[in-house]
Formats: C-alpha cells, structure tokens, sequence
C-alpha cells in the first residue's frame, strides 16, 4: 500500500482525533485564518462533517479584510456548510504581560468562542507545539508552563498536534490552494517567528535533530504529569481548607509538589494573580521552615489592594491592604 | 552591609548545602578539574572543613598530565590537606549513545566514586544545569530527562546549583588564582560547547533574558514532580507484581503517568534497556488498548537476545528470544 499523501495523513489524524473525543454527530468549526495549517485542517474537515468556518479578522494589519473575505470564499470552495468573518478588537498590548501576540490571541479565543457552535477545530501542529514548549521554558514556573497545548480542551480541538508543519503545506500543494503568508510569522519582531526562523534550527543542528517531536513528547509527559499532581491537590484541599484559610497541619503531611499546588490554588482562588514560582515557595516556608515571619507579598488581581499570605494560630490566611 | 563578593556567595552556598545535607563532622572531597568552576570551589571549600582534591586525568588532550600537576599545586596551595592525581583510561566513545563527552563523565564518575573518601563536592553550576535542561529536550523522554542533576545523590554533592559560572569566575579572579581554560569547553564538536556558546545566547535574545535561571527553576520543579510519581508507582508496584509478571487488572487502576512508571521499572528490573517513551507507550497499550496484539519488542541489556513484553491471561510478561 502506498504511504498516503499529505491530505490523506491529516485525514486520518482529524478522523482519530474524532474517534476518540467527539459525538458521531456532532458538528464543528474550524477556526480558519488562510493560512496553510488551518486551509488544509478547513479542507480535511469539510470532507467528513457538516463544517462551519470561523475566521477571525483582527484587523492589526492592512489588508486584513480582504484576507478574511479570501478565507470565506476558499471556505465555501472547500464545502464548509457556512463560514463567516468575526471582526474584532485587540485590547492593548501593553497590559502587564504577553505583548502584541497575547492580546491578538485572547480576543481571538474569545470571539471563536462567543459564534461557535459545537466543537473548534484548531490547525495548531507538532511544530507549533514544540515553540510552545520553548516559550514555556522561558517563563521557568516547572511543568505547567511546558506541558503545550491540550489535544482537547472543550470547546477547543487540535487534532494536528502530532501532524508536523511541513503535513499541512504539503496537503495545499496537494489540493492546489493558494494559503494566505502571514508575514506575522517571519517578522523577527515576534517571540513566535524568532523561536520558529532562529532558534528551533540552531537547536536542530546542535542536538542531531528530532528536537520538534522530542519537545511535543516532553509536552505530552509533562502535561499528564502535572494533571495527576493537580489531581492529587485538588482531592487533598478539602482537608486543609477551613473556609479562612489552609490549616498547616493538614498541608505539612503533603509531599512537596501537591502541597505547593494546594497552595497555589488557594492563593488563586483567594484573588491573587501573576503567580510566579518563587512567590508559592515563599508561601511555602510559612509552613516548611516557620520561624515566626510576616506575611510573603502575591500579586493581587484587584486593583488598589495589596495582598499576603500569612500564618497564625496554625492556619495560612490572606490579608488584604489598601496600596 | 555589603553586598558578599564573588567568594563570599560561594562561602555561603557551600556552608548552606552542608547544613542541610551533611553531617557535621564529614570531611570532604572536592572534584578539581583545575578550571574556574573547581578551583574557586575549592578555595572555599578548603577554609571550611579537612579537604581532600580529586584530579582526574582523562588523557585525552596533549599535556594533560601537566594540567593535573598544576591543579594538584594549586590545591595544596588552598589549603587542602591533600591531593591527588588519579588516571583514568576512557572507554570507546563510539558506544551507542553519548559520544566521548559520556564516555569521559562515565569514566571520572566511575575513578572519583572509587578513590573518595566522604562526600564528594562537584562544581556544576546553575549554568551547567540548564545546559543540561536543554540537552535532555532533545530526548525528550518527559520530565525524567529534563529534571537535571540533583543537588544531592549520595555521595555526589553539587552545593554550587543555584550559583552563576559568573560568580565562580569572579571569585578567581577575587582570589588571584590563574584557572586551567579547557579547550573542550569553546570547541564547537562538543554538544555543551554549543549550547553554552550559540543556543543559551540566542534563548536570552529571543525570550528576554532569565532563560538559565528559568531552566534550572523548571528542572528543580520537574526533578520534584517526577520523583513524587516515581515515589507513587514504587507503591503500587508490589500489588501488581506477580514475581512472574505484572497483572493487568492492577495496572488498569493506576493513573496514566503512574502506571507507564510501573511498567518501565518492571522493564528495567528485567533486562530492557536503552528504552524510549514510545517503547514505554507501546507496552502501555498492551493494557489499555488490548485488542490481542502480540508482543512489543524492547532493548535488551544481554547481547544475543531479544526482549518482548506480552500479555495472555491478564498479565503482562517478558519473553526472551535468541537474535
């Protein structure tokens, strides 16, 4: 048998994908761009299910509206049963964290998720994944900032994960579409476009190759790892929490990762933000190495508020005071 | 109060490792390679307990007998109440993994474990680790591979883990001592030499700066997670195992990540080696996708054989074959 073409892989990664996450009946978006990932996920996926197309008009670049009304018209040709241009507004850059690209991308997510109905297919591949893991890595916070993107996390779908980059430009040439050139995505202005032009080859080249499939492996391990220790938090909080706070005692008989994932999400649920890792081994030592101190400084999410994990009588509480 | 100089951060590292992992009364052994990293290492070490300084001479540059004789010099000159000189004769680098930079670690490793006496200090610092973080990406077997080298594993001590190579640089220089410059160490044919000189540069540039403080945090957080698990799956081990093989029925209530630890201890404990995380999957499924396939062929440890796990009856087993 011969080794199926480009379409014919990504074909049967959205049917698996399906298989194994979804009704038989459901339908599903896409969220399409026009660019070569999502044209060819759109096109695999108008094949096998009633598809609406979703493409997402940011308007951060000239043109942009006529590149989403291409997408629409590729959508139609391709057999999607509807596809229709969101147009939205990017909140500031500028905002404490994540820049010009976060911002696109909460705005994005949030208006597919706003018009969709059903599942959204997302054209994220193994190659987006490994930048992801890179990215991660940056931010140093351990496995919840290098386990990637979820297969499934509904409503979002990403039955590409395991598909690389160079599937889906191939299943264009296959199908002889025209994808849209985000020059976005070689813009050295961009963490993303720098990860993918500079850094993944050099890493390539120094570590013998395999470096894409070996960090969409690592995300896969790191992220049920850190699912089974969330897991293991969250069936320990109920002992601990006593509604004020987390009583010490119960938080001292946990082993080092659930305990400080316990009191990460109490201090999140307690209205703290921006949590790096340093700041929850902080909170940690009022239980680990107690010696009487004050209360360890969190970011909080209100504004006009300071807010402090503290200890007494046994118990981690959060003091709230005005800045 | 003053900031410490370079020598004063050493000092403190290295009495804070000794408080919290060493007996009062151990003398100690340092491993000097004459470079920065263990010679300052060595400086601090011997004004603080009875030091001894292992030299390993690899043979494998031009002159390295000199280079040891100089650094055994130098030792005395610290104040260690010995030194020594010990040769080492390293294996084929052409094995089937590694290459000669683990063929010479496999040989000084195996010489200062056998020449020691007490705990011995190694010199890595939090530069090392995220070279290491980077190196077992490529891997990419899931946290194991990226949770780099533990402060602590009896008798190996690395009290200079969460220190800069720009300290222990500094701290040469502090202390007027001339270090050995190992050619190795800027020769782009070795693998570290590489990350440290080209991708840990780039990594800064591209992610803003923090990369090698935020790998060795993600190694510190991944080494916890997975010995948590690996604590979990040692548990759950003796419930599963027969003495003939691993039943099925118990692994089937394991949590993923627990249940793929199982197995690839079980692996091991039976003469597989060299395993891969797909290997790991493969047997895996052999529980949770059981459909009546034959075995999954692993590594094996013994030349002449080949290693399958299988499953008949509800229980997994290993079959042995003649190559």
């Amino acid at each position: 048998m011969d080794r199926p073409g480009a379409v014919g892989q990504l074909r049967a990664a959205v049917e698996a994908f399906a298989k194994a996450h979804l009704d038989v009946d459901d339908q599903w978006c896409v969220a399409l761009s026009g660019g070569p990932d999502s044209l060819a996920l759109t096109a695999v996926a108008a094949q096998l299910r009633p598809t609406t197309a979703c493409i997402v008009d940011h308007g951060l670049q000239p043109g942009s509206a006529a590149v989403a009304e291409t997408a629409r018209a590729q959508a139609f040709a391709l057999g999607c049963v509807d596809a229709h241009v969101i147009c939205v507004q990017v909140g500031s850059p500028f905002g404490p964290k994540g820049g010009p690209e976060a911002a696109a991308r909460a705005a994005r997510y949030a208006a597919l998720s706003a018009h969709r109905h059903g599942p959204v297919l997302l054209a994220h591949t193994l190659d987006d994944q490994a930048e992801t893991v890179l990215l991660g890595l940056g931010r140093g916070s351990g496995a919840r900032s290098i386990a990637g993107m979820r297969p499934h996390d509904p409503p979002w779908c990403r039955p590409l994960l395991g598909v690389r980059r160079a599937t889906t430009h191939a299943a264009c040439r296959e199908l002889g579409l025209t994808p849209w050139q985000d020059p976005h995505n070689s813009d050295p202005r961009f963490t993303r476009a720098r990860l993918r032009l500079e850094v993944l080859p050099l890493l390539e080249d120094v570590l013998g190759g395999g470096v894409a499939e070996a960090l969409a492996r690592t995300a896969t391990a790191l992220r049920e790892d850190t699912e089974l220790i969330d897991a293991l938090a969250a069936a320990a909080l109920p002992e601990a929490d006593t509604g004020a706070g987390l009583r010490v005692e119960a938080l001292a008989g946990l082993a080092d990762p659930v305990r400080r994932r316990v009191i990460r999400g109490w201090l999140l649920a307690g209205g703290a933000t921006g949590l790096t890792d340093k700041q929850i081994r902080g909170v940690d030592t009022l239980v680990t190495a107690w010696r009487g101190q004050g209360g360890v400084a969190v970011g909080s999410a209100l504004r006009g508020e300071r807010l402090f994990a503290a200890r007494r009588d046994g118990v981690l509480f959060l003091r709230r005071e005005p800045v």
